[in-house]
């Protein structure tokens, strides 16, 4: 695809090619993040960043990436917007804020929602996730965590074995990252769940058809004792309703040290998009693996910076000017 | 007036030669705002942007605004304010709230409140709209909307003949507009509403003391038909009273591209100050008007961001300043 | 203490020598905070400015002093953060912020959650009051209040007489400040309140251990008539519990003009952390003061800014680079 002016809306607009370019860029983005350098690339800009639905993280984790690139940010937070509360379409709200802006990232309850934005403006717009939807940012950030721990060899992602555990049905990062990986060679996929939370037909279909090998199974120790990576999700309480019975599940699957010890190779690592559930009585992901080398969720949302500054940068058509403007950082930065 | 350090509180305050002044500073922001342009004029400024009432659209138009100029903004939105509740009155508010910012917006639910903010403290406040009460840059935006439509010619304002359709009772920008307008000279405003919610008789009388025709009807025809903008507005819902009954002038009025085609020139402009109430049963201006180029609506809020840069140049005297830092943009923006 | 990459958490951190150098630093700020002066030394920089309870001066205060430095803001405000409601842990949640920005200042309604966020992470962390606790930043504003106000003499602190008046149970800014100032020598502290909302016990015995004059009255007289400082707060009514039966203490003291002259040295000061709660039935500091010179509560929150940029400075490691890039400010500044 060609980034300048694009939208980013979904995984299915990606190509292998394209999801290579991303990682490239998101590697250069990697001394601005940290930050050991710092650039005014995109001083001057400014981002929307509507926040229609609340994941303080994300709005965050976006807002930094553009203030990183040296742009200024307007945050819209809430679920209650004012004008869409009087009868406004999104196509107005949209039209609207981008003549106020310079990109917008939505995030926004409905499915389907952020697309109706990008069709009512021409600056570019990413999703921030739409309900049940799409959140491709969120694949793309997860994607280039695995490239990082896999040496940043592009092709060694090919082949790989992932098990994924948890609630796959309701939770829609498995479900873009699963076909976000469906684009490389020889995957092999463990799906982890009780049957009446396993992951849709459709995207198994779709996995399968792309050539990929499909394991669905319940137990805990299929899904991590022959794979590279573990990758843990939160059972969704807010998205289950009341004949799915939510507390049957809370708790149903738990790893801790003494269970990646026991079945795990000693390189598997371990991702979840977070947030996880540390409650006692859930506790997908026990905190006594806080300080395991493998453990990557925290490397994983630190990643979401770079990768988010290698869009804004791609779709901005400013790649070739970041260094432009660069120099050092002069305050202080733990290493 | 002198502008710069002074408050921004009603239209009442402006002459005819203030608004010509903001008008055109107002026209040398506009590549800032596009932006082909950026400036770093009011770098380390911070605007403190306080919305106690919410209105989205109006606290992005402002925050970009001085982001544009390279200002920083922090934001306060809420009706729930901790201090006032409290028990703080609005001049401890202001005077606190002025301590760490160098220019005010308020926008407040009360009428009135806007003025207690400026009169607490020396550095300048702009009135985001108080309640019943005015919203000064909403009528500027406006006036520069006719402006920009009739080939930024200033004497060609003189002579207009507007149509003002739907809720003239509640709508503020009606009034705010009106008086405005009636700085030049011989005006013609048509006020097309149901009696019940016709535009008050104290701005009739002003409108005709200051030599102006006025005709007041509640046939849509008469408003749209001998014209040169014909300027639509919102059924104001969340300000009727119960005895006022909304539901009886939902959909009141509707334009649509029939309508106009019928009875409108070829060049009249159609101007709403949004948002428009798209909802079925309102409607009162039509999606298939979308992409008429007479239809000015979204041009008229793009045109807020120039108009506000302008004040904010003006009150903080820099207008003459904003060339020494400015360079071309060089991220992608649409044409 | 060591600033840089330190956490501020507490003033029982800080020696005299530390209260020196914030003091020596603030006062260096002042250019820069008025503002005469702008800075970009924390261009690039990014702060998480976390209010996980409403505050809105002193979410301003940190974040309009982090834009005058040159860095950029990226707000939390509320009650209900989504990802804690899903059960993520302080641990988490700190950890992941951590790795958007390069300094927190956290504010929280439970005693000890800062102390929390800071061991997640290893940038800095500033407490920006957590319920019952602690509350540093305005311990010190105010005692670089007093030196300001005693012709900057860092010495003179040495031998300062002291009212506190008002609710000195629930106002932990009196707690804090109370402590700071014991690290001077010769205090004298007079504490005027009601019995049942008397300064606590413990505070009372460390400054005693310290060798300082400690009075306990319910006379507002013995208070405020010997003394350099009136030092004024509100009766926190959010913090009474029923049994303590907040409305037969609200009003219980007024400070006003004719009191002050009858009463005070003419050189004494009046201090208050503010919000001042002015409402007729409360009214614990009288509007009639406002013009006197001898007020000094808005230069205090004034002082608010300086401070919390010197902190920013020592913990971000650019005291001795404010300087170089530094230029005059061209905007309009009341004087």
């Amino acid at each position: 695809m060609e980034f300048k002016g694009a939208n980013i809306l979904s995984v299915e607009q990606f190509s292998i090619e394209d999801i290579r370019t991303i990682l490239r860029v998101a590697e250069t983005m990697e001394p601005y993040a940290l930050p050991q350098k710092k650039t005014r690339v995109l001083e001057g800009a400014i981002l929307g960043n509507l926040f229609f639905e609340a994941s303080t993280r994300t709005r965050l984790s976006f807002g930094a990436a553009f203030n990183r690139l040296g742009g200024s940010v307007r945050d819209v937070v809430g679920f209650q917007f004012s004008s869409m509360a009087k009868g406004e379409s999104i196509y107005d709200t949209s039209r609207v804020i981008s003549g106020y802006v310079d990109i917008l990232v939505v995030r926004h309850p409905q499915e389907g929602s952020v697309l109706k934005f990008a069709q009512a403006t021409n600056i570019p717009v990413i999703n921030g996730g739409d309900g049940a939807g799409e959140h491709p940012t969120q694949a793309l950030l997860d994607i280039y965590t695995v490239y990082k721990e896999k040496e940043k060899n592009f092709d060694k992602l090919n082949g790989l074995k992932i098990g994924m555990i948890g609630d796959l049905k309701h939770g829609r990062t498995v479900h873009s990252f699963s076909k976000l990986l469906s684009l490389f060679e020889d995957m092999k996929f463990i799906f982890v769940a009780p049957e009446q939370i396993q992951i849709p037909d459709k995207i198994v279909n779709q996995i399968k058809n792309a050539g990929h090998a499909v394991i669905q199974t319940d137990k805990l120790i299929e899904g991590i004792s022959d794979v590279d990576v573990v990758y843990v999700t939160r059972m969704q309480e807010e998205r289950f309703n009341e004949k799915e019975n939510f507390s049957s599940y809370q708790g149903y699957y738990t790893i801790n040290r003494q269970i990646y010890d026991k079945y795990c190779y000693p390189q598997t690592i371990i991702m979840h998009p977070l947030p996880r559930d540390s409650r006692p009585q859930s506790n997908e992901l026990d905190n006594d693996l806080n300080n395991y080398k493998n453990l990557a969720i925290f490397r994983q949302t630190d990643n979401g910076v770079p990768v988010r500054m290698a869009l804004f940068a791609l779709l901005l058509g400013v790649v070739d000017k970041i260094q432009e403007t660069e120099s050092n950082v002069q305050w202080y930065v733990p290493s």
